[in-house]
């Protein structure tokens, strides 16, 4: 059975910014859960959902969260997946805080992060794990990488056109 | 019966700055644990400890780590007890990350947190924070203020002698 | 007789936010007074506040100031309470400059900092220090954090309908 | 067949950090290759060995680089594998010009950073990934989390019997 | 025959930024081409173009791009022409990402960094290169730059009638 | 009578960093007095001094103070003489907190900031003040400008030998 | 004769942050001409006008520059007087760039730097400046400052009115 | 006749990293000058040499400066030759200050940016943008850009030696 990708956000304020992860692994057709846990305010819900996700058939776990974003660390304690971080911008610091909460993370207990408000990308990256046991993934990936060469090309004969 | 202080740290390393809130603790004749405890590495013991450190008579906790620094805010989560942080400087971005990871929590979940290696003013916000209840800190509090206005006049005399 | 909570802010341009305090102070039942003193403008009357602290009933300061912010650490100067500090978010350097003279006090004056614009948090703070003494805002606190979990929890379900 | 990581670094002056990630692959029974390639220097072979390793049976790239890091970028454009990056710190702003370089990704192709020098966690994480796949991995992996977590109370029982 | 200037961008979003360049580009009348090319999404095509820049008589490539800002230093790892960064700001971080990204070249790749969205420079950049060994280019930057010599006196004669 | 300066320092360590500018204004044979006082240990004295410095026949007063350094701005609330900020680099955030803590003053009360660790230049700027109404100490900084030119025209004509 | 006041400005594109220097030096009766003189457009012009200022009777030069603001810096250069620098938050970075590239001057040249955007504070410290040798401005200082006292004790008055 | 390279630098303290420019320049058999020249010292000496330099048979003029590095856009304001900026790292905030002192230059006034005391950089930059009219450095850096390829080739045939 393929392993599903749990999307986790710290505040329901985190979902415009998430909406980028979900469609993404919809449209790779990656099946996933998506939760509203706080590293601080649900933390039992938080770490019982991380030490039972293996079980649970997750295979990874990306984490939402801004300011002094705990969230991916805090789940990475509890599971040995891997925890995918995105750094959240929010309305000071702009997103600086967010993301060294989240990549400096000491030595044993890492989280992969990618840019901030990166949601895109880390369906994407939670994608491409999947993608080393699961080779439909993987020429979806292919295939999702080739259209954006084309899109690119695409532009570039336009801007052409235009200029 | 006089609240205890915890003073929390995310790894052994973090000893020589955390001797200076030992020291100050000590000087104070306030009581008080130290624990390793890390809020990635050992999470249930961190957690349990905060959760049961009201029964246990401590008044306030303080919890230094560097790097990604979730200790205080993962301690914070689980007690209402005042949890003091201070951001520990490891050997990149010169503290910046620990003391953002440290002070800028969500709503809802305070960590006060002071200056970057700054161990001796966790003690004193601590003993500060139980003298409101305890007449004897406060006096004593006084007189170390008293005391740290004597040694700056008296390094200003010396000063004026060299010069 | 129950402590009260001062909070003063450095320009009456800071309410917007410290009303976040205000009205968390308001939900705790907890008494306050709200002051605009400035540390440069009116250092008299924040130093002579700061001085009469204690003997007024006072139990901690909440201190919210922009830009290069000054009024937490002239208050500490002044008392042996705890005081907190907000740093305010002004028109430049998103809220780093107020962020680093809050919280990077000398040794011996701590300021218990919060995040930028944390005035909520500050509140919070100021209870949980309060708390320790007297069990009715104890009591409150441990009902509010449950009420967060709550809160948390029923977004989580929401989420879930939607997506 | 087990999938092999890859261990790519920009300049052989990032070894002496780089050995942290080959010491853990190592001590995990994991399967790997070194290379010193530059993104700048040998953009050609850099980009030939991404867009063969997937046919070479690795199943993770990791890439080391600092100052304007954009091997695990490049790397990343030209494969589908997941792409871990570690910012090296170099002799100017303290690292944060190679974690920029590292996680700032445009859509379309993330690189999973870790932190500033943090070899030893992009070792974990590429074992993490590979283990979703393996159970004899995801074994040793939750084996290392126990050891790491007893250490940590270890040195929590010896802290205490010092002071 | 002149040589031609190369502007080439990360992302068509990039465009309002670069018609700086262009539109000076054209008032300077120096041949040049438009391309979207990405570091990521078409490395091939944009390695190729760098690759035959010299031979197809470009004499210098001005590169945009934002985030992790790798456009500039690809192309430089495939030409001996002279290379110009622009760093273009997004969302988050303020173009410092771009930025450090763009001019934190390795020894032996040098990119020729402009200020963040610095179009107008870079283009400007590009003639003074071009004009080491094309009299009429200097000729016309000589003119340009009495031109806005004339223009700063113009306003201040101009605010000293307002004020 | 010629006015004075007043040198004040937060702390006796920030000595060896001020000896510069005692040094530059005995250079310019300028009467000045050196004081160690904090704006958080010794507050009392500070602004006790600073509100009387005029009618001690001071004309400038130059304040040195590291990390959260709210000495030159505690200074300036108390007196209308031009108060000048020399922000001391310490062992964290390399300067960048003393420096926003000295420079980012709020409306009214203006610190006048020089470089991180620049004791020298503040010295030479209180001459500069002091030689609008004192045409000895002009003609003093006349010479010194002089001779800093020649200075640089004797390293200029070595290098070249060298080279 | 009471010396002038110059305001420099390298474009006009300052003004309106520029205002408030220009109406509190109105406010205060002293004497200013005001310039839009740019260091890289019109070189000459502000090196000369720098060169004459003092024989021109001018006591203080204002300079307001944003980005890389080189104008107090080379206005410094040409100068005995005391030179303030207001360093003008632009499109990018926050200001951060034109405060570091007006305050961090080397030895031997010193800009007075002021807060970003602090206009109101360059105007008052230079009338601080020009009140050491004149009581009139020394007065109307001293009163000023009064003023503002009296603004904040009222605004205390209404805030405590109102909540 | 070829161009020369003009190399200046703002102190001879920055003679050590300035060294990496002028053995480069050696190395590629390039014409060149030495100059101390400080924008802020010797500004007279600056201007006359960047206003000549094209009359000299300068092709390129190198400027080295640290802190608030004004030297190259002080000599790009009197000249039509492009200029290129090596941000020199001094004693305080690690170079960012030269950094941005350096490439945030006004439109009108382009200063091309290498990294921060990339001074190797900085003279192969010079040699691209004289090889544009003269094939035999042309040559010479295709020759070196190979070299360079082999020696990371080599390297990392060494390190799969050794590991």
């Amino acid at each position: 059975m393929s392993k599903k990708v749990a999307i986790l956000m710290g505040s329901d304020s985190d979902l415009p910014v998430v909406k980028g992860a979900i469609n993404m692994l919809k449209s790779l057709s990656i099946a996933f859960e998506v939760h509203v846990f706080s590293a601080h305010r649900t933390p039992k819900q938080a770490c019982d959902f991380a030490a039972n996700a293996k079980d649970n058939n997750f295979g990874v776990i990306i984490c939402a969260a801004g300011k002094a974003a705990h969230l991916a660390g805090v789940i990475a304690a509890h599971t040995t997946l891997p925890v995918i971080g995105i750094p959240i911008k929010s309305s000071t610091l702009d997103g600086l805080d967010a993301l060294l909460s989240t990549v400096q993370m000491p030595k044993g207990i890492p989280v992969a992060t990618v840019a901030i408000d990166g949601a895109d990308n880390a369906a994407i990256l939670a994608a491409q794990i999947l993608a080393i046991a699961d080779e439909k993934i993987s020429e979806k990936l292919a295939a999702m990488k080739e259209k954006m060469t084309e899109e690119v090309l695409e532009k570039d004969r336009k801007i052409q056109a235009e200029i």
